[in-house]
């Protein structure tokens, strides 16, 4: 090996042991941390994350890049060194975009509005958030400019979370989804009171919920070897390394889907991560590629897997046998349709598979236009709220339930949302490219077995960890770009049976 | 502040952060860590370590300390900037005299010791261990040369663990203590049936055993939010901050003692982390000044309050309602001379109160004589089994009961042991300093009340963290030299009363 390349394998290993260090000290503090720790806590985060980020974007990084690159100019594309080296130097260019100075502005920024969006959202009071929200609008601006694009402004910014993806693409994707979804709702919401969620609506020992959702993603091949769950008030996936993954849940007594969806959606995401490559695990190239594609896993576990006829049909006694005072009168299918009941709703959080992507829109667009500048802060809450009534037919009764809900944009996370919807889509387009390489799945799933649908997602997706970005990684797993084609046709002959329209 | 003081100040943070994160990191390894993780951990905690030392040892470390002394020259030697350069700049020339070749290799030498140790216990192959042993005596005497010394060629290796102690100090010491303690233990030898410790061996539920152990020390005043407890095989206390203080413990199904008094034990360590000022957390001079006096809290929480009479006479009720099939018919006599059993025994970490310092001293004389080379590593067993009869009136069968019992040595620790005889004799010493300040302790300690006391230790020991080094600490807390008589007395006095002797 090259003897730059050997210092800035060195080098990227020290960075990632630290960045990993953060994960962990950010793992604790949501799960294991006592509550009077909190200021010592926020001191050690900023020594790391500051020295790991000094490290990075250091000149000697660059040199050390460039070296490395001409030492290993012809290299075949598709090699660990090689794409190492194109990986870090778009990571590296990404980070040194944005000048110290700036980011800090940011931070400071961020941590004070989280507070008076809190206070404005309890309080339903937009006025006293609209001031703090028009400053962070200009910085991401800003932030946008300095980032650099080409077509549309929030291009700079979507592609900080899903490399590569631009904003006519989103676009052109919930242009897709919209015109069928929109109606397709409507016809649903005609029909709501088809399917009843009583089934999931009762006492559940807590105890038994987590080790039957233990049991569920054990058997999809999460591995607590290399892994364990904990509860967070807010849960989440963190990796340390493909051999130390955790999630999180959290349990409601009196209703069954948090903690036993949340489990699949988190292992979903674990999964991923524990799926890497050995060898992607000491640079940075470890974990999922972006967070859209992260998604497309968490929600086929949740949903695709986890919420289909074929799951319940193997599943369903066993969770009858765990909780037989509530289930033993409940039909399968009645508890399928229980926990695929959709109603369109005011909080994105709580909404189902059909209207979720709605949800996302409404977002998308506001952001876009205020972005662009062709929307002001003032306007928010009535356009929100005209998105509200016109895709999904309710109007949000007051801001709290409405523009106020979501935390994203007081930490100046604008450009995120689309993942989600991103990650939707390919859910299912995933899934279908692995059924026709290996027909037998659905019938597997409803044995319980999951190691060829597995098997197919590590081959074409978990192995690969960041050496590719998305869209070549969709591309070359799916043999097309992402398309809202798949989901659609999934969503209307799902919930067309469901709810016969 | 002066410019150089200000920079120092933000190095010492930055430090100090990247110390509690690898604090936090072993922590997690033990207790929470998935066991497929073991690797990348080491890779992650090899990184902070490594970085910190640099930053620490670097010239501009050392050039920031200078000018800041000067600027600080005729400071108040208790203020905390004076304190802060004098403490700093020892520490600074203790890590500066090793050089890094040196430290590599006995890393890689202890880590393979640690292996060859734990075959060689396994099979009770002492010549199996020994040419290992030699090669770490060999460098731990050459460890001592390059830390440099004046008198014993041993205080360079005490004095890495209790900064100040000098050999001709521990042994006289031991002395002091083996003229009693030796005809004392031999009067009990005759007498050891006249307590019987079946009370404490009998089946305990283990979550009860942990909640009862957790209400005493809350008692105490160790502050859960400030700190928790987990299981661990080989319970520990450590901290990341003075409010970040973490205890843990094991549980025996069969016997009473490990849990409970262990966590009496951590719980004691962790009320001296938790008393730092908290101006002291930020630059590393929180925590315990040395191994001794940090086993001086252990201990006292543990044995002079936790084994006490009087403690037990507020307690024992509350234990009795906790296991009333177990106690209800054992008397708080009986019960109390069960938790004070005193046996003559072969393994140090199974010993009593009486016979715990003969076992430090068996390995004190050894340490001293190896490191001066008037003994041999071959001569090992048989010298190790003379003084075992000796001094306890006993003789091991084999050396996995002898000479190959403790880890230490196989991990480069000399110089390590008589800190846990500093510490026992500490506690007494402080107590009855406490006590003449505040003579209503005993009588507190029977109703279950510990402010005094702990508030005592806290004035007197825990809020000065680093700043003084221990002989220093001591004379301030007790007027005088660390000294055996206090504890002498203790134990005549107590175990004379058991016994009848």
């Amino acid at each position: 090996m090259s003897e730059p390349l050997q210092q800035l394998k060195e080098r990227l290993a020290d960075i990632e042991n630290m960045r990993a260090a953060t994960a962990i000290l950010e793992w604790d503090q949501q799960t294991q941390m006592p509550p009077g720790a909190a200021e010592s806590r926020a001191r050690q985060l900023g020594t790391l994350s500051k020295l790991a980020h000094e490290m990075f974007v250091s000149d000697e990084t660059g040199a050390l890049l460039e070296k490395s690159a001409q030492a290993l100019n012809g290299a075949d594309y598709d090699s660990f060194d090689a794409s190492l080296i194109r990986v870090t130097r778009k990571d590296y260019e990404r980070e040194r975009k944005l000048p110290p100075s700036f980011v800090s502005e940011m931070t400071q920024l961020t941590a004070l509005a989280h507070e008076v969006w809190a206070k404005a959202r309890a309080e339903d009071n937009f006025a006293a958030f609209a001031p703090t929200l028009k400053k962070i609008v200009d910085m991401k601006r800003r932030e946008a400019e300095l980032r650099g694009y080409t077509d549309h402004i929030y291009d700079a910014l979507i592609d900080t979370y899903e490399p590569g993806m631009k904003t006519a693409d989103v676009a052109q994707m919930f242009n897709g989804l919209s015109k069928e979804l929109v109606p397709f709702v409507a016809a649903i919401r005609e029909r709501v009171d088809q399917v009843s969620d009583k089934p999931v609506h009762q006492d559940f020992d807590e105890d038994i919920q987590r080790r039957f959702a233990e049991m569920v993603v054990s058997q999809f091949g999460y591995d607590f070897q290399r892994g364990r769950q904990d509860r967070a008030v807010h849960p989440f996936c963190t990796s340390f390394s493909c051999t130390d993954v955790r999630i999180t849940t959290r349990y409601e007594r009196d209703w069954l889907n948090p903690a036993l969806f949340g489990t699949l959606h988190e292992a979903g995401h674990g999964m991923y991560e524990q799926g890497s490559a050995l060898e992607l695990d000491l640079h940075g190239l470890r974990g999922g590629t972006s967070l859209g594609v992260h998604e497309s896993q968490s929600r086929l576990w949740e949903n695709v897997v986890g919420r289909s006829r074929g799951f319940w049909t193997h599943f369903y006694p066993k969770l009858q046998a765990e909780f037989p005072a509530q289930l033993e009168n409940i039909s399968l299918d009645d508890f399928y349709r229980a926990v695929n009941k959709v109603e369109p709703s005011l909080i994105r959080v709580e909404a189902d598979e059909v209207t979720y992507n709605l949800h996302i829109m409404v977002r998308f667009e506001i952001e876009t236009d205020l972005l662009a500048g062709s929307l002001t802060v003032d306007q928010l809450p009535e356009v929100w709220n005209a998105k509200y009534h016109q895709y999904l037919g309710i109007t949000p009764p007051n801001n709290r339930l409405g523009v106020l809900q979501d935390i994203h944009w007081s930490g100046g996370l604008m450009g995120y949302f689309p993942t989600y919807s991103i990650g939707n889509l390919l859910s299912v387009q995933l899934y279908e490219k692995a059924v026709s390489a290996h027909p037998t799945i659905p019938e597997e799933i409803t044995q319980g077995k999951f190691e060829t649908l597995r098997g197919w997602m590590t081959e074409n997706v978990y192995r690969h960890g960041r050496k590719y970005d998305p869209t070549e990684l969709i591309q070359r797993a799916t043999g097309e770009k992402l398309t809202p084609r798949p989901y659609l046709n999934y969503l209307k002959r799902k919930y067309g049976e469901i709810y016969g329209v």
